[in-house]
Parts: structure tokens; sequence; C-alpha cells
């Protein structure tokens, strides 16, 4: 049975659809967005995130670039995807008295502004990395448009593709009877719909095992109890969430029969960049015996980087941590650390595994990187 | 200089006194309680939270048992001690007509539920069991009232000297210029008002060491960014606050000097009881060579249990995972693992500082604890 994917990032008539991550559980609602501002802030503001996901985002995030000063009241693009991810016709319509210059002026000026909004996953830059190929060298105007919707569109068909070529392999790592550790939220949501760690699990699950989900909450943003465990609920997949500081003891005790997570940024040697919190259950999983399975596509492969060291990690806001729904947590005037990602060394992960299959240690993935 | 005593738990004029930790550090409210319903409740809903803390509550709270009966209008007890707790005239009032044996009956009935009220902190049973001796084998109501509350006060009064003992040796172990990770609370309003591995560092700080604090949030209920973070701004001594996905990070970069933790039970073997986190803690401490320290006094050993596999672990309820000031984080229908406990074995813990000393592996605790 394949599994069905969640239309977390879609292009439809010229306008982005994003899910609004930051809605869930509570409310399932689908934002349209028309302007580069928006674009940029629903990337910051985590409406979109996962890796995976904010590239795509990115690549037709250039579109809005250019419906945001071309296409009044008449769209320039129309996705050649559906929502579950199957095709239909694409549409271009040509710019009259729009020159190639002009609309490369206004892509570099968007992709820069893109590429700023997150620095750790390396998605962001690979997707505008890859647009930029759709309109570097090509002087003719229609033509660049047309070239930058396939581009875009292709990024998403791959992700969907790779998506299911990689929870295939990693779905092999997922015995019947399984329980699964996981955390933040690697599924649907944190790509064009399939995912990359938890699409394992339901991949697993589709095959016809029994497989249940142990869910980190994911201090601070909750991703793990608002998303991970939502599409849990959606596909049928019992899960169980708990508080970080929780994993250990479930380790322990024997309760767990693998970790899976997913990756913002995969230096050649294997160090592993992703969501805080992710180290200490590497760790902790190697105390106790337990494997620790990396699951994310080549495009989360950064090749120009030889180890962990070398990965930028952003730092967020304090008001993630001091406070939460409006309620503030920590006293004013006290200091707030609050990194986004920290880097697991690769000599603690089991396997990566990606659209092209399992890779295990020694790691050395340049060539398994796109770039 | 001599830290001054924060007065969490007190009782006078015939009402226990409790610093309201669920409000902070929004509001720094003392509530007043007058009857055993009220006290359960306090202990249960974490009103008043921390292992040596809630001993002393629950021998009080035997006391408001009493008062409860027979002290309408008029006090039957009022301590000898001040809120900084420093001594005063202890008065009780006799009661005319009230037998020694009405007076066992009350304080039997009231010390199983106080008993019941949570499972994994030793204390409890501990300070009913010391209040026990107070009242077994007295046929004289008059002598019995005076002698309950004397045990009172003298467990408040010995905590408070365990304090002050225990933190002067575990600052011994805090360096001039040291970062200390600790979890949860385990400053003055985790005990009569000194502290145990909190109390360390700020006597550390009290001493004139440099030293700065970082504390895990502790999920779910975030004693560590509201209680203390509190207690370090009262106390001047400066404080980061993080997620616990986050101390793993710390510890991998060496920006942390030593992790001091408290105690809820601890076994013969040296295994560690305490706040559901800090396993995981002290198995990153140990990766990068970080010294791991338990601070407690040796009413947490638990001398009758070998080793950690004893302690009955408290589930908490799912709420606290599931929802946060009102607001659902985690959808309806999901399954949720909150134990408010773990057990950190020996093997990973450096030193266990009490109030007689400090211990080093391998431990043998037996002769340390009070019963």
């Amino acid at each position: 049975m394949e599994l069905p994917a969640i239309p977390t990032v879609r292009f439809a008539r010229g306008r982005l659809r994003l899910i609004d991550q930051t809605l869930l559980p509570g409310r399932h609602e689908v934002i349209s967005i028309g302007d580069v501002d928006a674009v940029c802030e629903a990337i910051r503001s985590l409406r979109v995130r996962g890796a995976p996901a904010i590239g795509i985002a990115g690549a037709y995030g250039l579109l809005v670039a250019i419906e945001e000063a071309w296409g009044k009241g008449e769209p320039v693009f129309d996705s050649g995807l559906n929502d579950d991810g199957s095709s239909r016709e694409s549409r271009t319509r040509a710019l009259a008295g729009v020159t190639a210059a002009a609309l490369v002026e206004r892509l570099e000026a968007a992709a820069a502004r893109v590429v700023s909004t997150r620095p750790t996953a390396v998605n962001l830059s690979w997707a505008v990395a890859r647009m930029r190929g759709a309109w570097r060298g090509e002087s003719d105007a229609a033509r660049m448009l047309h070239r930058l919707l396939a581009g875009a569109d292709a990024i998403l068909r791959e992700d969907l593709a790779m998506g299911r070529a990689m929870t295939a392999h990693g779905a092999a790592l997922v015995e019947d009877g399984a329980a699964v550790l996981t955390h933040c939220n690697t599924g649907g949501l944190a790509t064009g719909g399939i995912g990359t760690a938890l699409g394992a699990v339901f991949a697993a699950a589709a095959a016809g095992k029994r497989v249940r989900v142990f869910a980190d909450e994911t201090r601070p943003l909750l991703q793990g109890s608002r998303l991970t465990a939502w599409e849990c609920r959606e596909r049928g997949v019992p899960v169980t969430v708990l508080v970080e500081g929780a994993a250990a003891s479930l380790l322990a005790a024997g309760k767990v029969s693998c970790v899976m997570v997913g990756a913002d940024r995969i230096a050649r040697n294997g160090d592993t960049a992703n969501k805080i919190g992710t180290l200490a259950l590497a760790v902790v999983a190697r105390r106790h015996g337990v494997p620790f399975h990396v699951v994310a596509p080549t495009s989360s492969i950064d090749a120009a980087i030889a180890d962990g060291s070398q990965v930028p990690l952003e730092q967020r806001g304090a008001v993630e941590v001091a406070a939460f729904a409006g309620v503030r947590v920590a006293p004013d005037g006290v200091e707030i650390y609050n990194p986004a990602f920290d880097v697991t060394p690769a000599d603690l992960i089991s396997t990566i595994v990606t659209e092209r299959g399992v890779h295990r240690p020694p790691f050395d993935l340049g060539h398994g990187a796109v770039r």
C-alpha cells in the first residue's frame, strides 16, 4: 500500500500554499502566500519547517517573487502537482515586456532573502542553488519562466520520490513489533509529504508491520507532541508522547527497539546536525545498546564540509523557552540558551538512510551528496 | 557569609504555611493551610515539592490534623522557628478532655493519607516514621502534644542544619569560575530553606567564588525555569535557562564544569532516583568526562533497598505533558508517558554529598542512612 502524501507545501494558481504548522494540532489550516515577505516570515516562524519542506518552500518562494512583481490578478505559474503529489498540467503565462535580466534581478534578491531565513538546514541553499541553474545562462524570459516552474516542481516531485525510496529503505530497519523512539517531526509535515525518519515508520506500518512510536515532545516548540503525534494519529499508528527527559528511562528499560531521527545537515564523515536534543538521545541509545538511525535525503548531505564542527548552528529567540502560550515561565532578566540544533558525531550513528539506501559506518558521504 | 533560608515550609499559630510554588515566578504567595485535605492537595499538586520539603510539610501536616480536630479558634501549636530559621519560643496548648488514644487515632489516619500522596521520595515516610516515634508509647496527651511539636520542629531545624553542612561540603566541589549544570529545583524551595545541589552552588557563591548556573527548564512542570532561575536571580547568581535537549550540546562544548543534582531516594549502592531527565544528564556527562555530583541529605537514603531497581517510580497524569497553561499541545486520544522520576545507576555518579561529607564510589551508604 502506497503512503498518501500530506500536502505540506504546494503551489497553485500563483500562490504558495502551506499547512500552517504553528496551529497544529488544534487547527488544520492551509495558508496561501503571495509575497516574499510572507514566504520568509513563514519559514522563520516555522509555519513551514523540516529541512526538506523548507527547501521546497524556498524554491516555490522564488516563483512567489515573480508573482508578486508581475502576477497581479492573473497567476504567472500553476504547479504540475496536485495536493496528493499526482501530476496535472502545469501552466506558465508569458510576461509581455519583462526581460530575462529583470527576472534575474528579482530572483537574486528573493534568493538572498530566502536563504538567510534559517542557517542550519542545507536544503534551503541547496534548493536555491538548483533553481539558480534554471535561470543562469537563460536569456529568453518566457523559457526562463518555464524552467523556473519546472525546476520547483521537480524539487517537490523528487522529494516525494526520494521520500518513498528513503522510507522503504528505512522501513527495512524496523522490525515487526518494533517500538521506535523519535524526536521532533520527520513525517510528511517535514517534507513534501512523505517524510524521513517518521515516514520510515509509517512505511513499515503500511507494509503490515505492527509498530509503535515513542515521540519526544521536543522542546521548545513541541514538534513531537504537536506534529508527530498528530501525524501518527492521522495515519493510525499508535503513539506515546513523552518529555525529552523521559526518553532515557525508556531506553534503559529496554522498551525501545531503535531510535530514528532526521537530519538538517550531514557532513561528509556522517556527523549530523539535527534538532536540539538529538545528541543526548544518541549518547543514551549507545549506552543501552539501542541502534540509532538517521534518515534523510541526500539533499541534506553537505559534501562541502568534512565534519560537524563546520555546521552553523542557529540560535533562536529567548521567548521560545521563556514563555509558553503567552504565559511567562522563566523570571524576567534571566539568560536563555536556545540553540535550534546540535551535532551528533558519526561514531554514535548506526546507519544513515538516504533514498540511495542504507549507509553504514565508517561513513564517506561525499559521493552520496547532490552538490 | 551565611546563606539566608527561604521560608519554604513553616508552621505558625496552628497553620501550615507554604510558598505556593505552582505560582512562581509570576507570583510569590504564601498559603496558609488548616486541614489535612489541603495538606495532601498541596503535596500532590506540587504547591510544595522537593523531597526534603515534602518531608517537613508531612511532619507539620500531622500537627494540622490535630488543629483541624481540636484547634477551633485557638491554635494548639506554634512552631519554635521563625521564617528565617532562627529560634523563638514554641507553644503548645493542652486539650482538655482529649485522650492520647484519640490523638493517636487521628494521627495514624492523617499519616496514612500524607504518606500516600507521593510514592517516590522516601522523605515523606521517613518524616512520618520519625513523628510516630513522638507519639508511640506516650500515654499522656499533653506530653504527646509537646513531643509532636518538638518532633516536627526538629525535622525542620535539622533540615536547615543539614542543608548548611551539605552545601558546605558540596561547595568545596565547585571551583572558582565554575559553570554548574543542574536539573529541576534543589534550592531553598526544595527544602526547609537552604537547599541541596543548588544550595551548594549558592554556598560556593557566598564563599566568594564566581559561579554560573545552567538550569534545565525541567519538563513537564518547569521547576528549572520557574523555580531555580527565580532563586538564582533572588540570590544574585547568574543563571542561564535551557531546554533539557540543549544540555548535551553544552556538555559536548566543554562549557560545563560539573553537573549537580538532588535526589528523591538513594539506594545503599548509590543508585539514585531523581527527577525525570537526570539519567540522560548523567550518561551524557560521563561521555564528555564531566563530573556528576548528587547532593542530598541522609534522609534521602533508603537503607532498606539494595539498588535502584527497588525504587517505586511515580507516574503522573497525562495532562502535565498534553497541555500547557490550559492550551492543548498534544492531540486528543494519544497516549502520554509521564514518569516523575528515573534512576541513575551508581556507576555514573562521581560523588554523593550528604551532610556527613563527600561519599565517593564504590558507594556503601547503609551506614549513612538514618533508618
